[in-house]
């Protein structure tokens, strides 16, 4: 069970991603989440508790990092938090850049109190090149793409890998990313790759994945956009690397510019559906063969109508899976 | 003075890629080369020597790691070699995976013997995401892409510099891989760099080619290839971070299959100018200038038909810059 630690936790698409997520798909693993700034609140049902001390009474056993500071690095107040919960005797996860266990007083302190520290961003040591197997495993492979970050990927990818579930097919969702992994358990954070191994990494996330029980369904959580100025490349390798047959093209209602990248133009919709086809593997093409529009700033009947202009601006079958369910892309998927 | 070590070295365009660029292109540093399979003879007019102990009578002061060895890891005989020159008095220079200061055994032996292990591959600790500051560079970027690795990117980069500053213009190469960073003497290996700063990595180099110099043309050397089914995501990183307005594509003559990737095809040279174009960046589009061709298979006719055959075919400037100048090609470029 675990405390997510999320202080200043205010539900920003980013700072929020890993608690959010967790919260969301592992709900019945979060005892609580620590948040000193609302203590006596709740997150989607979740307790939020104002001290390290209540969060103990929930019994978890695992702490887990579940917001982004900043450079994804440790600032004095966390580590104070962190040798807190080691002294506490909780097992620490984290997702950031910096490792916990290679900080020397945090990691003697785990020994110490035997606690364990996983990092969750720390790329497996024995990584390569792709092989060939990623073309061999028989499996549909969907990837989930954007038109930009923290849009959904993650999420439309576990919401088809659920309704694909219900309807009794062999599915299972592939993560690529920290937050991925915490739901998954399991799975590499491929942006944190060596650049060399990145379509390697992706190539051993739709193998494992497939042995895991995905023998017809693999949904490939997908990372950045290849129009965005500082991931394009990420998002290349893993689209090479897990060599999908059919993409989910995600996309925010309304968005023409790259978050926190003035200058940078998202392209019209239809143009990134052709980038995506046209930079997928030479020797397997991939199809967009379905947009996923997130429309969480809109009213329903506004919801309905960026749906529909986004499928007639592609051609394609487009849906809200979070708003009004999964069934109609994974139907469309099916097709 | 480098004492290049090129056990075995045999021209292969992969294995030994950093001992032929360094004697190509810093010949006057190259002291000599050690490979005990061929002593006695030369390569471009360096000797090459059987033994260390004949080595060291040609003063080095540097071992250079010039071979590529399996997986980039250090074989025990590899090992033995690299303690007798660390006993010897020698700095090491090393482009592989494995890196030198992370050994405990040669570390030590360095230090106790007061030399120098310098990793090229070592990826700077403060890296990040672009800032914006690659599209304020004023000068011309000119990036050299290819169809495939090892075809020559980074030898077009270094001809066109050497041609444009004969021509008294203000340039500079922009290494982006360990053979690039010994010629320059500079540089950042974008392959070795964590997958989430790629495009930072690349910004930072062009940023740096300027202030060292290159205040009109800086011609950044490329790395893998949008349609490499390993590397897609290094290129797009790169092609990304460097900002370029105009690409150099290279390409070898009559080759339509990714080496080493059965299956993997490289398509029309026309269809890789478009996906090269369609892929830079939506904030600075690219444009493919001219086609560096590589005729080192065929004779001096077959050549100049395959240049004639390509311009063609793509309705852009073509040459080989090695086989006939890169006078040439740097006239198409400023155009």
């Amino acid at each position: 069970m675990y405390v997510v630690l999320a202080e200043g936790y205010s539900g920003d698409v980013h700072y929020g991603k890993t608690a959010r997520g967790v919260v969301r798909y592992r709900r019945d693993d979060v005892a609580c989440l620590l948040d000193s700034t609302r203590p006596g609140t709740e997150v989607d049902g979740v307790p939020v508790v104002g001290t390290l001390e209540e969060a103990l009474v929930f019994g978890p056993d695992t702490a887990l990092v579940g917001v982004a500071t900043q450079g994804g690095r440790f600032p004095p107040a966390w580590r104070a938090l962190l040798r807190r919960c080691i002294e506490a005797g909780l097992d620490v996860e984290s997702g950031l850049h910096e490792f916990l266990a290679d900080d020397a007083e945090l990691s003697a302190l785990a020994g110490e109190h035997g606690v364990e520290l996983r990092d969750l961003r720390r790329p497996p040591a024995d990584l390569s090149v792709p092989t060939g197997e990623n073309l061999r495993v028989p499996a549909t492979i969907v990837h989930t793409v954007g038109s930009e970050c923290a849009i959904g990927k993650k999420t439309v990818a576990l919401e088809l890998d659920l309704e694909a579930r219900r309807r009794g097919l062999a599915s299972r969702f592939v993560p690529t990313g920290q937050t991925g992994i915490v739901i998954a358990g399991w799975g590499i954070a491929v942006d944190a790759v060596p650049a060399d191994f990145l379509a390697g990494a992706a190539e051993r996330l739709v193998v494992e994945g497939h042995r895991r029980g995905g023998e017809e369904f693999l949904f490939v959580e997908g990372q950045g956009s290849l129009v965005h100025p500082a991931y394009a490349g990420v998002t290349l390798g893993l689209l090479h690397g897990c060599a999908p047959q059919l993409l989910v093209l995600c996309h925010l209602a309304g968005q023409t510019e790259v978050e926190g990248y003035p200058g940078h133009p998202i392209p019209p919709l239809a143009e990134v559906v052709e980038l995506y086809e046209r930079s997928s593997l030479p020797a397997r093409r991939a199809r967009v063969a379905a947009i996923a529009l997130n429309t969480r700033a809109l009213d329903d009947e506004a919801a309905r109508a960026a749906v529909d202009e986004a499928a007639r601006e592609t051609g394609l079958p487009a849906d809200d899976p979070v708003r009004f369910g999964a069934g109609g892309l994974l139907t469309a998927l099916r097709g």
